[in-house]
C-alpha cells in the first residue's frame, strides 16, 4: 500500500489506455517538450563558430553574420523539409520511419542509429554543459560536478516517467523566461545598434580580442560552419513526436515546428548581428578570462545587474533542460524499432503514465554511464553530436524525395524541390561536418553507428529465431505420457520437505526422495527413519510410498551428485517427464537477495542445465520475521 | 569438460573427503603456513617503535633495546600460554573455543570478532606493505598500486583455494629465504660489532639522525612500547589452525610454534641490538630520504651489493605474503562460529580441495574492498591492528586461566602461573595499546568488534528461528486434499505453452489458462479459437479442455492483473493449492542473465507474493542457437 501511495507521489497515479488525450498537449507546451534541444542550441551554435573563428582575432565579427545565414538557410530548408515529413506521416514519422520506408529498411536503421547516438549525447552534453557554466559561476560546487549531473538526470527521468504533460508544464516556465530574456536583448541590442549609427557601446568592458594570428582561408570558415551547424540538432524532434499533440495533431505540429525554427533563427540571426555591431568574438575556452558569447551580448546590451543574472541562470537552466527533447523522441524512437522486432518488444509498451518507460529508463542508464566514464565533463562528446544529427537529416530528406516521386502525384513538383534541395544542402553539411570534425571525435560516431545497426539487425534475427522455433499455429497435439516422475531432494524431513511430499502425491504415484551426504555435514541419514516417518503414513494414507535414494558425495558437492542422479532418470526413462520439487523458504528481508540459496541455485542450475524433459515445482515456504 | 579441466588446473583436481591427510603439513611447511604472519613482523615491529622514538634523535637508540625486551617477554609469555592452548584443545582452540568453553559464549564471540577483524586488516595492511615497498622502489609502478594489491590477493586467494599444501609448498622459499638473509646479516653484524669492541662503522652511510626535540617521557617509551606490539600479530595462528598438522599433531604443532617463536625473538633481538651498536634509528615515514630500519641495518652490515638486493627482496615477499596466514585462520574462526550456527551453514563445509573455501573467499572479498577503498595505501590502518590481536590473546589466557581452575587438577598450578601472567600481560598490553592508539583509530576497532558480535549473534537468532519454524519430528501427516487447481499465464498458443497446457494434464483435470490484454500489445484474444484449438483436441484425448479467461488490462500492466486474478482465485478456493505454470524460454548466452525475462520476473513475483498455497511449476523450453 504504502509503495503504492509513493509510486502516485513521485510518479502520478496510473493512467487508462483511454486517457490518452489528457497527456496531449498544445503548442504551448509543445515548444518547451520537444523544442527545448533546437532552443538551447542558440546557446552554443554561435559560440561553437566564433570559437572556431577565434585566430582571426577582429576580424572573426566580419564573417559570423555570414555564416550564421548560411545556417539559417540551411535550417530554414530542413524545417520546410519536416513539415513536409509531418504531414506524410501523421503518426510521427521521424527519420526512420521516412527512411525505412522510402529508402529501404537499412536506411531506415542507419537513421535509428545515428538518432539514438545522437539523443543519448544530447542527455549527457546538454546535463553537464548545464552544469559546467553553474560550476563555473560558483567555483564552490566545482567537485561536486558529477553528483549534479546524475541529480539533474535523475530529475529528467522522473519528470518524464510521470508523462508528456507534466514535462511540458515543468518546463514551460524556464524556457519562456530564456526566449523572454534573450528576446528583450536583442531587441534592446538592435535599438541602441540603430540609435549608435551601427557603433553601439557596450555597457561593459568587453573582454580584449586577441590579435589575429591567422589569415582567412575558406578551410576556416568551412570549420566554422559545420561547427555552427550543432545549433540545428533537435529540429527533427517535433516531427517524431507528432501523437503527442492534440487534435488537429498535424497542423498544430506543424504549428510547434514553424514556431520553433522561427524563434531559433531569429535567436540566431539576433545573436549574429549583436556580436558583429559590438564587436563580440569568442574567447578561449579553459583559459582565464572565458566569457561565453551569450554572457557577452547581455552584458555588451544591459550590463551586469539583475537582468543579467535572470537572464543566464535561465540560459542554464535551458541548456541542461534541453537534455529532455531526448527523453521525450528517443523513446518513441524506441517503440518505433520494437514494432518493427529492431528491439526487444517491451520498449513499444508503455508505462503507468502512457509513456514508454522502458525507452526513458535505457536512455537514463546510456547517458547516466556517458557521465560517470567522463566524471560530468563531456565537452569532447560535442563534436560527434553534429554528425548523427544530419546523418538523419539527409536521410529523412532523401526519403521524403523518394517518397514525392514514388506517389505518382502530378502536383508534388515544389514538394520534391524543397526535400531535394533539403537533401543537398544537409548532405553537403554533413560531407563538410564528418571531414572537418573526423580528427576531433567524428570518427568515434561513425564507429558507433554500424554497431548499432548490427544490434538492430541481430535482435530482429534473434527474435525472429525465437518466432520461428516456437510458432506453432496446429491445434494442441497432446502425445502420450504417464504422470511425471517426482524427485524431492531433501537433506532433513523438515516442514517444508514434508510439504513438498505431500504436495507431491497429488501429482504423481512416482515420487524419489533424494537425499545427498557428505562427511562434511553433520546430517542424520534417513535410511533407517524413513519407513517409520513417511512410509507408514503415506500407505495409511492410501498413497504409495515416496522411494528414497541416499548418496553419499565423495566430493562433499551438494549440486554435481544431485544434478547427476536426476540425469541418470532422465535416461533410464526416456519417454517421461521429470519433476524436480524445491521447497523454498522465502524471507522477504531485502538483503537475502544477496546471500546466495541452495534452493534458488538449484532451481537455476536445472532451468539452465536439466534439458527439456526436466521441470521445476517451487514450493515456497514462508517464514514469519 | 573445458571448464572441468580450467578448474583443475587452476585450483587442482577435487579432493575425496578421505584424502584429507594428502593435505597435511609437517612443521617445515607450516613454518610458512601459519608462521608468515608472525615473522613478518619482525619487518615493521621494531620500525614502529622506532618510528615513535623519532623526537628522541640519537637516544632513540639507548631505548630500543629494553623495550624489545619487555616485548620478547611478553612474546614468549604468549608463546608459552599458546603451547598449553594447543595441549589441550587439539582440535585447533584458538581464542574463540577457548574463551567460549571457559569464560562462556559472549566472550568466546568478543575473541571471534576481534581475530576476524585482526584477519582481514592483516591481509590488506599487508599486501599493501608490500606494494609499498616495491613501488618505493620502483616509483613507475605508483600509477598500478591497486592493480598490484589485487592481483597479489587474487593470486593468494587462488593459492589457498588449492588448498594448505599447496600454500606451505609455495611459501617455503621466500620465507626460508627471508629468514637465512636476516639471520646471515644479524650474525655477521654482531660478530663485526664484536671485532670492533661494540661501535662498529657502517659499510655504507647511514641516514642523518635528526636531533632531539623531545625529552625522554614514560607516555613516549609505553607508546613506543604499544607501537612495538604489532611484532606480535599472528603468534595465535598456530593454535586455531592445529589439525593441519600430520600426526602426532599437537607435539608437531608445539613444535611449529616454538619454532616460530624463537625465530620472531631472535629477530627481534637481533634487530635491536644492530640499531644500538650502529646507531639506527627510524627515518620519518613519507618525507624524501625515508628508509625502512631493515634497510638500514642490511646496508650498515653488508653495504649496497647483491645481498642487499636479495635481502630487500625477500622482505618485500614475506612482507605481503604474510597476508596468506590469515588465509589459513580466517575460514578456520569461521568455521567453529558456523558450526555453533554464528554464521551460516556454508562457512563449515569444506570445497573441493578440502579448505573452507566460503571463508577464504569472504576474507578476500572483504580485505579486497578495503584495499579498494583505501586505494591500496592502508598505512592509517596499521594502529587497528594490534587492538584486535590483543584482545584475542588476554581472552583465551583468561579462558586458560580459568580451564585450570575447572579441571579441579591439583598438578596445574605451573600451568595456571603460566597462564595467569601470560593474561595480566596481555591484558595490561591490550589496555596501553587502546589508550595509546585510540585517537589513531584504535576507537574504529572498538565500533567494529561490538558491530561484529551483534552479527554473529543476529544469525544464530535467525537460525535458531528458521529451525524453530520449520524443525518436525513427526511423522509425515499428509492432509486431504483435491489434485492442484493449475494456472498457465499465456500471451499467444506457441510451443511453450502447448508444451505447459499439455504437461498440466498429467497434474490435474483443473486447468485454467488466462490471457492478458492491453491495447499496447499486438495480441489475438484467443476466445474465439479456443475451442478448435485446445477445447476439442483435449476432449478427443480424453482431458477435461482447459478453461480460457481473458483479461483485460485497463494500465497496461501484466504482472499486476495476473497476481489479482491467482490471489482471487486462491480465496475463492481455500481449501486447494494453486500450481501456476510458467513456461521458459531458456537461453544460454551469458547476457541473457542481464536482459530482464518476464518469466523469471513471473516466478519471483509469485515466490514473493503468492503466500503458502501457490506452486510455481516451471517448464523450461531451449532454443536452438
Amino acid at each position: 500500500m504504502n509503495l503504492t501511495n509513493l509510486k502516485e507521489l513521485l510518479f502520478g497515479r496510473r493512467l487508462r489506455t483511454e486517457e490518452e488525450q489528457t497527456e496531449q498537449i498544445m503548442p504551448s507546451a509543445g515548444i518547451p517538450v520537444v523544442g527545448l534541444d533546437a532552443l538551447a542550441s542558440a546557446a552554443y551554435g554561435p559560440e561553437a563558430a566564433l570559437t572556431i573563428l577565434l585566430p582571426l582575432g577582429t576580424l572573426a565579427v566580419a564573417y559570423i553574420a555570414p555564416i550564421m545565414a548560411i545556417i539559417i538557410v540551411v535550417l530554414f530548408s530542413v524545417a520546410i523539409s519536416y513539415r513536409q515529413t509531418i504531414e506524410a506521416y501523421p503518426q510521427g514519422g521521424g527519420s526512420y520511419t521516412v527512411a525505412k520506408e522510402n529508402l529501404g529498411t537499412n536506411y531506415g536503421l542507419l537513421a535509428a542509429s545515428a538518432l539514438c547516438i545522437d539523443y543519448v549525447l544530447n542527455v549527457a552534453v546538454a546535463i553537464s554543459a548545464g552544469v559546467g557554466a553553474l560550476v563555473s559561476a560558483l567555483p564552490g560546487l566545482l567537485p561536486y560536478t558529477l553528483p549534479l549531473c546524475l541529480f539533474i538526470l535523475i530529475f529528467l527521468t522522473a519528470v518524464n516517467l510521470r508523462g508528456v504533460r507534466s514535462a511540458g508544464v515543468i518546463f514551460m516556465v524556464p524556457t519562456y523566461l530564456f526566449l523572454g530574456c534573450l528576446g528583450i536583448t536583442i531587441f534592446y541590442g538592435i535599438i541602441k545598434t540603430l540609435q549608435a549609427h551601427g557603433h553601439p557601446v557596450p555597457v561593459t568592458q568587453l573582454p580584449v580580442i586577441t590579435t589575429s594570428t591567422a589569415t582567412v582561408t575558406l578551410w576556416l570558415l568551412i570549420r566554422a560552419f559545420a561547427s555552427g551547424c550543432t545549433a540545428l540538432t533537435g529540429v527533427e524532434a517535433v516531427s517524431n513526436a507528432v501523437p503527442i499533440f492534440c487534435e488537429p495533431r498535424v497542423p498544430l505540429a506543424k504549428k510547434t515546428l514553424s514556431a520553433i525554427v522561427l524563434l531559433l533563427a531569429f535567436l540566431l540571426a539576433g545573436i549574429a548581428f549583436l556580436s558583429h555591431s559590438y564587436g563580440i568574438t569568442a574567447t578561449t575556452p579553459g583559459q582565464a578570462g572565458y566569457q561565453s558569447v551569450l554572457s557577452q551580448v547581455v552584458l555588451a546590451v544591459s550590463g551586469r545587474g539583475f537582468f543579467y543574472f535572470v537572464s543566464m541562470a535561465s540560459i542554464l537552466l535551458v541548456v541542461s533542460l534541453s537534455a529532455d527533447t531526448s527523453f521525450t523522441d528517443f523513446p518513441r524512437v524506441c517503440r518505433l524499432l520494437a514494432l518493427d522486432q529492431f528491439l526487444p518488444a517491451a520498449f513499444a509498451h508503455r508505462g503507468r503514465r502512457l509513456v514508454y518507460s522502458n525507452g526513458i529508463i535505457i536512455l537514463s542508464i546510456l547517458s547516466g554511464l556517458l557521465l560517470l566514464v567522463f566524471g560530468g565533463i563531456t565537452d569532447r562528446l560535442i563534436p560527434l553530436f553534429a554528425v548523427g544529427a544530419f546523418l538523419a537529416f539527409t536521410l529523412s530528406q532523401l526519403g521524403m524525395v523518394f517518397h514525392w516521386i514514388k506517389s505518382g502525384k502530378s502536383n508534388v513538383g515544389i514538394s520534391l524541390l524543397i526535400n531535394g534541395a533539403g537533401a543537398i544542402i544537409t548532405g553537403i553539411t554533413l560531407i563538410i561536418i564528418v571531414i572537418s570534425k573526423f580528427s576531433e571525435g567524428a570518427w568515434l560516431t561513425i564507429l558507433v553507428i554500424p554497431a548499432l545497426f548490427y544490434l538492430f539487425r541481430s535482435v530482429r534475427l534473434h527474435e525472429n529465431n525465437i518466432a520461428r522455433q516456437i510458432e506453432d499455429t496446429d491445434p494442441l497435439k497432446i502425445p502420450h505420457f504417464s504422470p511425471p516422475i517426482i524427485v524431492v531432494p531433501l537433506q532433513r524431513l523438515d516442514r517444508l520437505v514434508k510439504k513438498a511430499l505431500w504436495f507431491s502425491f497429488s501429482l504423481s504415484s512416482d515420487i524419489t526422495a533424494v537425499q545427498i551426504l557428505s562427511d562434511d555435514l553433520e546430517i542424520e541419514d534417513l535410511t533407517p527413519s524413513w519407513n517409520e516417518m513417511v512410509g507408514k503414513p503415506s500407505r495409511a494414507a492410501g498413497y504409495k510410498p515416496p522411494k528414497l535414494v541416499v548418496i553419499q558425495s565423495a566430493y562433499r558437492e551438494y549440486f554435481g551428485p544431485l544434478l547427476s542422479y536426476i540425469k541418470n532418470l532422465s535416461s533410464t526413462y526416456p519417454g517421461r517427464m521429470i519433476a524436480v520439487i524445491v521447497p523454498e523458504l522465502v524471507e522477504k528481508r531485502w538483503y537475502h537477495a544477496f546471500i546466495p540459496n541452495r534452493a534458488i541455485l538449484l532451481k537455476n542450475l536445472l532451468r539452465l542445465a536439466g534439458g527439456p524433459r526436466i521441470v521445476i515445482i517451487n514450493t515456497p515456504w514462508y517464514l514469519h520475521e
